[in-house]
């Protein structure tokens, strides 16, 4: 088989891992980790990218990576079983394909879709503590909801960037923003075509600290035209928040 | 205040455990860790019973537990805070109050009510691998509910005994047993006056064998009249096993 390109849809429990990307020598990182079981595979080094560089503690359902294989045998759609003989059990490939040689698992993208997991509880519950951000007091859906949607369109994000973001443009467009109770959890679910680094979680933090504090839903629009960071409120913790799904055309 | 008898509700995660008793030197059990709190609160060394001595790498979401105060000043609701600065993550107190004298525990207790959590899938998740068991092919509900009322009743379940169970008498009542969906598991729930050694784990382990090898469910009353542990199936891993609640009178 010539050379082929490979669609890999990937969950990870994202605790122990230094986030998707390789930076520093001697770090876990998810691409680190998978990047050695394909060259496991292949006997050369594999490169790979990823629809989301996830960071340092967030999870992922549905992840997509691509690479491309000069593999003599091994079909795309068993690619998955291969790897998952090689990766640790906080990473497992759930899907594999042969896709078009075009296809990139990052620029081809038109959407991702992060949901965010919180649950109010007065005590930490134990089960939870490595996959969700607990808020001690109830709060109302409606309120949150309120602010949520105000993001919806086509903004400047700056207010919601991290300073360490290099985007040329701070412009996105979020298609839709919501919370809902799932289970014991309230889920706040965002798609959008991209995201800044951190801004879900400063998205999330701030309409959260709003809500906290007795402040107007509205004001969240307020941050978001001030397109500074210092407006908005705080980043919440990468235990919460999943990449749960990339959308291609 | 005198001599006060505390009653508390604990949650933990039991996989980095070595289960709730102390037993050897070295181990790290929930007893211990609980035990070690309470010894620094009161400056002394304090003992403690549960309800259920739940194994190695088994949960809880609300276990009981008593113990004999002489503290002069904590209010019985408030130890569960003192406490939740003492414990680590993996356990938390999640109620606490002043009991009558007489209450204990494991006496007291006129049931138990443990959950197995299971899920269908080809491929382990990341996010579910502390804490279910995972079945690679669907199995029909209504077959595993079919096996798992025949135990309903007063009935002597040696066939579902470790061999180390110590119980003079291996009769036990089970109010309710049954298999149903809740989220992307399906719940196996049981509820019994107590348990033997290992009891809920080789009851879902045989039930779930019988349905994967296409046994009678009716297949699981002889089992249960066989009295001896090798007619039964495998012993279900402990990480899917959460003691869910105790009652008392």
């Amino acid at each position: 088989m010539a050379r082929r390109t490979i669609k890999l849809t990937l969950a990870y429990d994202g605790t122990d891992f230094c986030g998707w990307q390789t930076q520093k020598q001697g770090e876990r990182t998810v691409q680190g980790v998978l990047e050695q079981a394909l060259s496991l595979i292949h006997g050369h080094t594999i490169k790979t990218n990823a629809a989301g560089r996830t960071d340092s503690g967030v999870h992922a359902t549905a992840q997509v990576v691509h690479f491309h294989t000069d593999h003599e045998t091994i079909l795309g759609e068993r690619f998955k079983d291969a790897l998952n003989s090689y990766l640790p059990h906080d990473v497992r490939a759930l899907q594999s394909e042969e896709v078009e040689e075009s296809f990139h698992a990052r620029f081809s993208a038109r959407s991702r879709l992060y949901r965010y997991y919180l649950y109010f509880s007065p005590v930490g519950l134990p089960h939870f503590r490595r996959f969700c951000f607990r808020i001690r007091r109830q709060l109302n859906v409606n309120e949150l909801n309120a602010a949520a949607r105000t993001v919806v369109g086509v903004h400047d994000f700056t207010s919601f960037a991290s300073a360490g973001d290099t985007s040329a443009s701070k412009e996105r467009e979020v298609y839709s923003s919501c919370f809902y109770p799932l289970g014991p959890f309230l889920v706040y679910e965002i798609r959008a075509n991209a995201f800044l680094w951190k801004m879900v979680r400063s998205l999330t933090g701030t309409i959260i600290h709003l809500a906290l504090h007795g402040g107007d839903p509205a004001g969240l629009r307020d941050i978001l035209q001030a397109r500074e960071r210092s407006a908005a409120g705080p980043t919440a913790p990468a235990r919460g928040l999943f990449l749960e799904g990339v959308c291609y055309e």
